[in-house]
């Protein structure tokens, strides 16, 4: 177990307690309550089984103004089969359980369906079951999924060294981005750079090739998503590996173009949210033989920063500036005070 | 595939397109969308594994000033548990997604996984993970449950054949009635029926050995639990087995003592809901042998009726009167009009 960091708050602080109080040691379970999924080994299955879920509810984490139910289902499984992604698993299968307000058309929920079952089948997930209710509030969808291991090379949040060269893949900011432009009460921009940013917070791309390739290839020590920002995942990376971690500012893989709406592309890649792509770490010795042999047709791989032996210390050093702590601002559902579309 | 009743109408509606529309064949899925849980196979291993989901909602499916925090974890778990027993399937993993409003306390979250566990810990069944959301309105929970087969012996609805004995274990309408007492506003009644009741109501136990037990024995050609209410759950397994079925009221396993407190006993054993015993069939030849090897201290069994050939029709045979109609007014969360609790 790692040392339990002292200021863990929030969502982190309830996670842990679960956590501390009720995970089981199970011959059958190889990694519980902590990480993207949790792994287990079916009796004489030759592989692992990798099982996540999470929950989107209206208003908090979208509105119904801002997207078509085609997207919401979209994104809603992308969600899940990142965190599958960040594991390296194969999605194979996954379920929905919605629940709905009076006054949601058959119309709408078919082509929510639609949505999820497109992404479902490019990535080989098969929807196998549900569950409807009714609400009397907003649209909750909460989706499981499960995924499979290949050759049984699956990657935790724990495996990182201080040593090891941080990655990320694509670019970060991005889909904060789009969130601005939305609350802003841009819905369908001219400029292309506005649509992409959009497009990548309704319809984010789980990195489902790029994490097996990187489980598969043996220099990765461990990888996790980028859901809640850098600045809130990087510390639980550390904390799972019991290191701490410092990135370049410089480095930063941003999404320039968010600066002609106002927005801070840096500031954004820290704490926007949402990015879906992968965070990964691997040691020094195979880094030069990681980015040769990472195909270039996946989403690009960027050195962001390394783990230090500082533990639970996470900092960043800015150009021309010293190294200073990287605060977390990034998505916590129990400290965030408003929810998405209130902030302004 | 069975024929689609004409009458199919709200949440059995949604599943039916959803299954028609989205419903995958594939090797590794024996059993997808429509029945109490979904059956796969992984590659190379020995048993089936069997996947469910429910989620329950404040002021839908319970309210919070009715139910201690450890109860409602208990329910929570037992209704995703009952869907694995209605196949015959052993626990094995669970998880949890919960989305909380401000001002629950920690102590309210850890009183309800500590109900979560108790009875994950008595049914074999391991907490492996989950997902927090704030709420700005309601509690959600949201389960999904793993279970593993014995000797890959899974009972499906769909096994029924016309002649087969209809069975259910245990009693009907206790949880409905011990509803009706909390609706009334009475929480700690003194008088033990009255205190039964709401026990059941709060604290339903999954059938799960007498399920495994059911599923091994080789007399039981289908099955499935009682969620909903007889009148919408014993239609659903005549659509799924392409068969009627009439019961004869004089046999229901009732709970006389609702009585007492001005409920009609024989109504709520077939339109009240929330059960969570088992519905089964066995052939008429086998009958009298399952009623013999049936373990003495599991939950009783009561011979209810039988499957017939008038597809769709599902008929009550009253004392002194004839057959007539069983019309459907159990739980189906599009229909009914009032939330938990605003029952009168």
């Amino acid at each position: 177990m790692s040392r339990k960091p002292a200021q863990l708050i929030g969502e982190n602080r309830l996670i842990q307690l679960i956590q501390d109080r009720y995970q089981d040691r199970n011959p059958l379970i190889k990694k519980g309550i902590g990480d993207d999924a949790a792994v287990i080994r079916p009796r004489h299955a030759r592989e692992y089984w990798l099982i996540t879920t999470d929950m989107l509810l209206e208003n908090i984490d979208f509105r119904r103004e801002w997207i078509t139910p085609n997207r919401l289902g979209y994104k809603s499984l992308s969600v899940n089969l990142s965190d599958l992604a960040a594991m390296g698993a194969r999605p194979r299968f996954f379920t929905v359980s919605l629940a709905l307000p009076p006054g949601i058309s058959e119309r709408w929920i078919l082509d929510f369906y639609d949505g999820l079952t497109e992404l479902g089948n490019l990535k080989g997930a098969l929807l196998i079951g549900g569950d409807f209710s009714r609400s009397e509030s907003g649209i909750s969808i909460s989706i499981m999924a499960l995924g499979e291991s290949l050759n049984r090379k699956v990657l935790y949040r724990s495996g990182g060294k201080a040593g090891n060269l941080l990655y990320v893949t694509g670019f970060l900011g991005q889909s904060a981005a789009g969130l601005k432009l939305l609350e802003k009460g841009s819905r369908n921009p001219q400029s292309r750079p506005q649509q992409a940013a959009i497009r990548v917070h309704q319809k984010p791309e789980p990195r489902c090739e790029a994490g097996l390739w990187l489980a598969q290839s043996g220099l990765v020590s461990c990888m996790m998503d980028l859901s809640d920002g850098l600045s809130v995942d990087l510390p639980r990376m550390c904390a799972a590996s019991d290191v701490g971690a410092e990135i370049y500012a410089a480095n930063l893989p941003v999404f320039p173009e968010s600066s002609f709406w106002g927005c801070d592309p840096v500031n954004l890649a820290l704490h926007g949210g949402e990015d879906f792509e992968l965070l990964f770490a691997a040691p020094n010795s195979k880094a030069g033989m990681l980015e040769k042999a990472y195909p270039k047709q996946f989403p690009q791989i960027t050195h962001i920063g390394e783990l230090t032996r500082d533990v639970g210390v996470v900092s960043i050093i800015r150009p021309g500036r010293k190294r200073s702590r990287l605060l977390e601002q990034g998505y916590d559902h129990f400290r965030r005070k408003k929810p998405v579309g209130n902030g302004d």
